[in-house]
């Protein structure tokens, strides 16, 4: 059985995040994108990376996301996932709720710019297993704006198995450098830094 | 012109550090291996990520590592480049005081175990280009053991293009998580942990 709402009642500095971003990709072709995930101790150090390959614009991020998590040697030092937002490699889309129910951990979204859900929900209805898709988006849930590492810079928030105090709080104390968390920025390098788009596989 | 020595008045807290490590690959083997570049600034903040590929006990590495320095997007930041010793992907030796005439910048080699130069001297002989790769070995200088992080650990140096004084003191600046500088602690672990075996290429 997995609680729905996680409760942290102190979080540690060093608590182990895994950010997640995707990889370089063509857009609208036929291949897989890279996805890599970033452990950090809270925001301040790299302690593992992990990788995986999900279809462009295709629905199995969820599953593969969550295979990369329970599979990985950091797994049971981790406490929270982070993602990029829900969608992956274009229209690919995490289901947030599912991934928690999958791996036990509860599950925080950072964009710097609110998601633009209507737009995407357009974009969904003319791909396969649609619903599906759509339905991700919705069990991504309410929006939240906060504030991180500078009051002046807003980032947006979607939360499944965590009070939003809670999230707000270990998405504050992880931003140490930039508008978003750690795990998450560097995430971002590395993955957009390494990986190159794979057509056709 | 490029001096013998560059001389760093103050080690500024966020200087930009390159760490260089290899990655995955099957000894013995032909083909090539990944080669991972990670910039932080100081011990604290990564900056970015470069990647090139060498032959597994070739001789191209001096070569393609300086390619990948020099036409990175954070060249003119960098001010030290720093290497997991002088071989990579098995006895392809850098010659670091080659790539400080290339690249415009001191290298410095910093190693948690003593480089074995005579073993390495030795298994070298039966290679192509032994001599190129033996200059290469000599040319790496003294081997300067340091305490960095912490009192009871000790790290082995070379140097190029540096005094092992201002060498020292930035490597202990930056060794701010365990007794190597964070950018080669997390050079490796991308490096182990994102790149797999290319073999036959």
């Amino acid at each position: 059985m997995c609680p729905d709402v996680v409760r942290i009642r102190h979080v540690k500095p060093e608590i182990r995040i895994l950010g997640i971003d995707d990889g370089v990709f063509k857009p609208h072709t036929q291949g897989l994108a890279d996805i890599i995930g970033v452990v950090y101790r809270g925001g301040y150090w790299l302690d593992g990376v992990m990788k995986t390959e999900v279809e462009i614009d295709g629905t199995d991020a969820t599953e593969k996301i969550a295979s990369m998590i329970t599979q990985s040697i950091h797994y049971n030092q981790l406490r929270v996932v982070m993602l990029d937002g829900v969608t992956f490699a274009g229209l690919n889309v995490v289901d947030i709720k599912e991934l928690l129910q999958r791996v036990h951990l509860p599950v925080i979204t950072i964009t710097k710019e609110k998601p633009l859900d209507e737009m995407i929900k357009k974009a969904i209805q003319k791909l396969p297993e649609s619903k599906k898709r759509l339905d991700a988006i919705t069990n991504a849930g309410k929006i939240t704006a906060i504030h991180t590492h500078d009051d002046n810079q807003v980032a947006y928030m979607q939360v499944a198995g965590l009070s939003l105090e809670d999230a707000e709080k270990i998405v504050k104390n992880t931003s140490t450098r930039s508008s978003i968390p750690e795990a998450l920025r560097v995430a971002h390098i590395i993955a957009s830094g390494l990986t190159k788009s794979k057509e056709n596989v």
